[in-house]
C-alpha cells in the first residue's frame, strides 16, 4: 500500500485514537492513498480497522513507527497525555522531527505543555482542533483550526488538506487554535442549552414543538446547533451524536481559563450548570440535546414533537 | 388614491405608529396601492409620511376612519393600550368589523386581554408580532407570525402578504403567535448577549476578533445573531439598530411568564442580567449589541476589530 508514496515526506500517517472521529478520518486518509497505522484501546476497532484495509497497531509507540505524521484524535488532556507518555507511549517512539497532531479539544495551557514535551524530544507540534462530527470526518470534510509553526504545517499540509474541507491556520502560537476552539465551543454549549431551555418553555405554553422548529429555524433565534440538535428533542431520541460530558468537559474548561484570566463568563456559566445537572441525572453519556430531558423532568411537561392527546 | 380600491375588502389601511419598522410596512402599503392612512407621535415623521404619499392623521382615532384593517406597529403593551383607549384612541373611532392587527411584542395574557377589549367593542384581532428589521419592513419581506379567527386572517390577508415575505399561521387562539414569538426572542436575547460573551473572553485571549468571527460564522458555534451583530462590535459601532432596552422589555416578558407558570429559565435569567446591566451602565438605547461594551469595561480589554497595537 505505501509503494507508490514511499520516500515522499506526509504520507506515512499514524492515527490514535479510533473512535467516531479518529476512525473516519483514518479512513479518508486510506481512500486517499495514505500508509496509514492505527491505534484504538478496542481490540474490535482494531480488527475492524485493519480489515478495511489499515495496519493495526499494539500501542501508539508501535503506531508511530515510520510515521512522519501523528494525529492524535483522543477526547481531552488525560487522554493526549497518556498517548504520549502513558504506557506504549509515543513520545519516545516516535520519528526525530515527525509532526504530533493534536486534535482534542484542550486549554490552550494544555496545547503549549504538550507542544513543550513533544520539542523537547526532537519533534514537532501542531495544535489542530477538529470540528464537524463523525459523518464529515468518514466524507473528509472536518474543519481544522491549525496554529504552530509555518513548516510544521507545511510537513502536515497533504494530511490536513486529505481530512478537511476547511483549514483555518492561525498562526505560529501553538495554544491559538485551541483559544478558537474553545470559543467556539462556548457559543456551541451555550446555543444547546439555550435551545433545550427555549423548547421546554415552548411545550409549557403548549405549543406545537414541530411548528416552533419550523418558525424557529426562519427566523433571527436560530442557531446551527439550534437547528441540528432539535429533531432529536423533537423525535425523542437521545443515543449519543455527541455525549453531554463532552460539554461538561469544554464548558469546564471554559470556567477554568474564566477564573484563571479573571474574565466573567455569566452565560456559559448557566449553560455549564445545566450539562452538570443532566450529567447528574443520569444523563452524561448520552446525546447533548438530553438538556431537554432535564428540563421535562424538572417541569413534569414533555418536551416533544409528538402529537399530545 | 383610493378610486381603484374603493369597495374592496381590506384595501383601505391606517398603520399606527411610523417607527424604523411601521414605516417601512406603511410604505410598502403605498407601493402596493393601498390606501393608507397614518399616525406617529412624532409630527416630523408624519410630515414625512404625507410627503411620501401617506395621508397624515392627527390621532389614532383620526387614521382609522373608514379603514379595513389598523396596523398596530408600536413598541409594547403600553403602548398598544394608549393607541387603543388613551387620549385620541381608536377603539371607539373604528369601523365596526374592522380587523386590529397587533404587532407589538407582548405576552399572550396581554394578547388576550387586549383581544377581549376589541372584540368587546365590535370588532376583530388579530395577534401579529412580526419580525426581520427595517430593511425588511421597507422591502415587505418581514416575517409576520399570525393567530386568530380565520374569517378574520382572510379579510387581514392582502394587507398582510404584501407587507410579509412568510406568514406563519399559527391557529385561530389569540396568544399563540405571541408564544411563538416570545420563544423567538428569548433565543435572540440569549445569542446576543453570548456572542458579546464569547467575544469579549476572546479578546482576553488576545485572539484576532476579525478571524474569529470568520471561524465561528463557518463553524458549529454560529447563530443567526452572532453574524448579523457581531459586525457592529468588529466595527465599534453602536448606533441603534435595535436598543437593548428592547430586549430588558422582551426577557422581561419571558422571566414574567416563567415565573407565573413556573418554568424555570437559567439561561434566559442570565442574559436578562446582562441587558440590564448595559442598560444601567448607561447603554439602554444603543444597540443591542452593547453587552459586548459593558464587558470591555468590566473586563479592560477592548473588544474590537480593530488592529491592536
Amino acid at each position: 500500500m505505501s509503494g507508490q508514496n514511499e520516500g515522499q515526506p506526509g504520507r506515512k500517517v499514524a492515527v490514535i485514537g479510533l473512535g467516531s472521529m479518529g476512525y473516519g478520518m483514518a479512513s479518508t486518509l486510506l481512500r486517499e492513498k495514505f500508509d496509514v497505522a492505527g491505534f484504538d484501546v478496542s481490540p474490535e476497532v482494531l480488527a475492524r480497522f485493519t480489515r478495511d484495509g489499515g495496519r493495526g497497531a499494539a500501542s501508539p509507540a508501535e503506531a508511530v513507527a515510520g510515521a512522519d505524521v501523528v494525529v492524535c484524535v483522543v477526547v481531552n488532556a488525560a487522554q493526549t497525555g497518556a498517548v504520549l507518555s502513558g504506557p506504549g507511549g509515543c513520545l519516545s517512539a516516535m520519528e526525530r522531527g515527525a509532526v504530533f497532531l493534536s486534535c482534542a479539544t484542550l486549554s490552550p495551557d494544555e496545547a503549549r505543555a504538550f507542544a513543550r514535551d513533544v520539542e523537547a524530544a526532537g519533534h514537532a507540534y501542531l495544535d489542530a482542533p477538529i470540528s464537524g462530527g463523525a459523518q464529515r470526518a468518514a466524507a473528509g470534510e472536518l474543519t481544522i483550526l491549525v496554529s504552530g509553526a509555518g513548516s510544521t504545517v507545511n510537513t502536515a499540509r497533504a494530511v490536513l488538506d486529505a481530512m478537511a474541507e476547511r483549514v483555518y491556520e492561525l498562526g505560529e502560537a501553538v495554544g491559538d487554535a485551541s483559544a478558537f476552539k474553545i470559543v467556539n465551543q462556548l457559543l456551541a454549549g451555550v446555543h444547546i442549552a439555550a435551545a433545550c431551555e427555549a423548547m421546554a418553555f415552548a411545550a409549557a405554553q403548549n405549543l406545537d414543538l414541530r411548528r416552533v422548529y419550523e418558525v424557529i429555524t426562519h427566523s433571527a433565534g436560530n442557531s446551527w446547533m439550534f437547528e441540528n440538535r432539535m429533531p432529536h428533542v423533537l423525535d425523542n431520541d437521545y443515543k449519543p451524536r455527541s455525549m453531554v460530558d463532552i460539554f461538561v468537559k469544554d464548558l469546564g474548561i471554559v470556567a477554568d481559563i474564566a477564573r484563571k484570566d479573571r474574565i466573567p463568563v455569566p452565560i456559559a456559566s448557566a449553560a455549564l450548570q445545566l450539562f452538570l445537572m443532566t450529567s447528574a441525572a443520569g444523563m452524561g453519556r448520552d446525546d447533548d440535546a438530553s438538556v431537554a430531558r432535564l428540563f421535562e423532568r424538572i417541569n413534569g411537561v414533555p418536551v416533544t414533537g409528538s402529537v399530545k392527546e
